[in-house]
């Protein structure tokens, strides 16, 4: 997924006539491929009161939405569609709290040693975490909104290391 | 899921013990639940450039994203941990096009006649649909920004219709 | 599924605008659905004889394309994109053989007393098995077809029974 | 699944008992694998003139089927029992029209660097880019006709390249 | 699931001829269903120190085979072959520790209003929060066991309330 | 998941602040992997001579378990949280008949020339097999106990070979 980097980006899942096709990797040589997307749920100040209040119940909710994501990025492929179907050397999931922003930050990382990126793994994670913790803090506040779930960092293949400007 | 109407909001998702759980819905009726969620996808002038330049393009791309959300709206009960699983008789998906904000927006809707309502299904069929644009286009873009998840509108169910304030 | 019995049949899944959806059926009763699909896996006289000569071994491989095909009805909406997700009542498969074509007949049948139609998930059963009778042949004959998969019956819902006029 | 070329071909799935069995591969070499599928879906006269007359329409239906083939091609192994759960490298449906026969042609093209051939990948996407073209249209046509699913070419592995002679 | 009550008790899931069949629910009336599976893990004292010793840690365990149950449930009928899909109104999950045996109690309970009783939902519930439990402290004891998962209880249908006399 | 082996057993699947974790394979080298897990179904007499008496129907019956455990090996990473999905070379039951007993004893064997051991996939298979016979034999016994489902071997790995002392 890297053939972008030539003069002039194209949309690499488009063929010459339009069409959508899955990326060719066959003779792509498998690296060490890591990718970490980053996501923001903020919520209402009584929801985030009762999502940090409960020292057991944080420790739950979040654990559920780790389990989640986790679970998520390894079935990535299932849900996006022209996405490569690869064995996971590493995923996982860490939460920082914002007290100011009645926020929670997601961070997803995943790795593999495989023939193309693991973007969409990491994106992936981020929101079905981002997702779950929506589900489980929704009773208190239908309003809350996932923010900006987007790329940080992706190292590995051709491209090399690439880091969010933001 | 309704339960937070009361004068006190409360995580549905824990127990009394601070320990998560299903809600039970066994007592609850069925009734005719629709749920609408928005979302954004924000990318930089060049990558929104050749998504919209193409027709054929832009049409693939999108009834692919199109395609992915709402078989992802189907599949919700398997990603989200406490959602619980129900027959849709509705899932769609609109896209609009945002040409001085480079961005994209994503309108999901999911219906059902069953005891617990649709925002999951909706939230993730949005959220899906925007990783499926990120993917295909991250070739021209890999900082593409999936923006405000969030739901917009729901109905049915005890605590009857809701609309998103923002 | 039913509003093709109209004077000019139109593609149901196709919207005003020409972009694909699901059909809503929040509207529709629900009543008793059956659908019945046939299919037909036609090999090499030496495949035949060797599926058929051990007892045994014509037992395991039929009953594992009946096993196959059962399951993938019930996943039938995880693959067909605008299907419907619903329970099933019934979902089976019967084999016949055609000693002098080589070929091996499978008739699968799916109910459900829900808002839509079972076509899908008959044909899919159907499919599947058959596939699956290729996989386990496929080292005696390559070449094998899988011919004419096709809805033979359906009834239930506002069109009423049809029944294949082949 | 090469063990077929020996004198007498026997059904690689089966054990000196009759009882069916994954082919253990452990001790395969990885080589590049390709396998190609085609199949044919045959409408009436009034459902190939609805799928074909709208341009839109068309397109849409057809990258509908598109994406779910391809999305199937990835999930075989949850579906064909004994077969091997393995990383594709590329998975792509191609369609042809053939307006004197009211039929659209479908040629699935699947990849891998792996232990085991690619063709059940292949035969799958093809029948369920098939499954999917008969849901679009049933509404216009309930008796359209999924005919000859077959593999058309396979090459790598111990068996090498075979093409079909039909 | 109920006609093995009648005077000599059959295998409901194989048919005249001796072919596995699924059990066809269509005549069924939908009831409220609830079905309660026991299962137990027992390890070495130092597993079961470890497990137990963090506070932090035993949530965090408990909590992932938590979800991973409940999810399990929702499967139940992708992984049991003649098992029904159906909507669960609820899947629980209740752990209880055995100092004495280093043993981990699992109750699993399901709750459905449909036609079949839930008693797999609740017994695959109980067995993949098990195995999560394994594999969690597989690092300290690989010859962890799990003992006995059974059914404690059911309730609704035809054969109404069940208790095991063990 | 070898570094129990060090002089101080800890949970692998716990980081330094008790959250849990995937393990991180990216460094491990890929070695041919076996793994075996034994379990036991308990039985009434009535349900045994029920399952064995019929000559097909007992072949029916464990070959449609057989089929459940091997589709089930190769899901494992869906349903166990922290497990890595991986493709394996070998996924195979045997049954073995305990007439005194009254008892179905399974054995599954898994094999992956990976990063990581495939006790889980062993260890799941087992359990859906195990649930697999007691949804079948359940109409004659709902008492059916699934006992006793533990790791009996496992080699590969930097732990090497590992043997049940039970």
């Amino acid at each position: 997924m890297n053939q972008a980097e030539a003069a002039e980006p194209v949309l690499s899942h488009l063929d010459e006539s339009g069409h959508i096709r899955m990326v060719d990797v066959s003779s792509k040589a498998a690296t060490q491929r890591t990718a970490i997307a980053e996501g923001r749920v903020r919520m209402s100040a009584q929801a985030y009161r009762l999502l940090t209040a409960r020292e057991n119940g944080k420790g739950e909710v979040l654990n559920t939405a780790n389990v989640a994501g986790v679970m998520a990025a390894k079935r990535c492929a299932e849900l996006i569609p022209l996405c490569h179907s690869l064995p996971l050397s590493f995923a996982g999931i860490e939460f920082s709290l914002d007290e100011a922003g009645h926020a929670v930050t997601i961070r997803a990382t995943c790795r593999s040693d495989y023939k193309t990126g693991v973007e969409m793994e990491a994106m992936t994670a981020c929101s079905v975490a981002a997702l779950t913790i929506y589900d489980m803090c929704k009773a208190a506040d239908k309003g809350i909104v996932i923010e900006t779930v987007r790329l940080a960092y992706k190292s590995g293949g051709k491209s090399g290391e690439w880091r969010s400007s933001n």
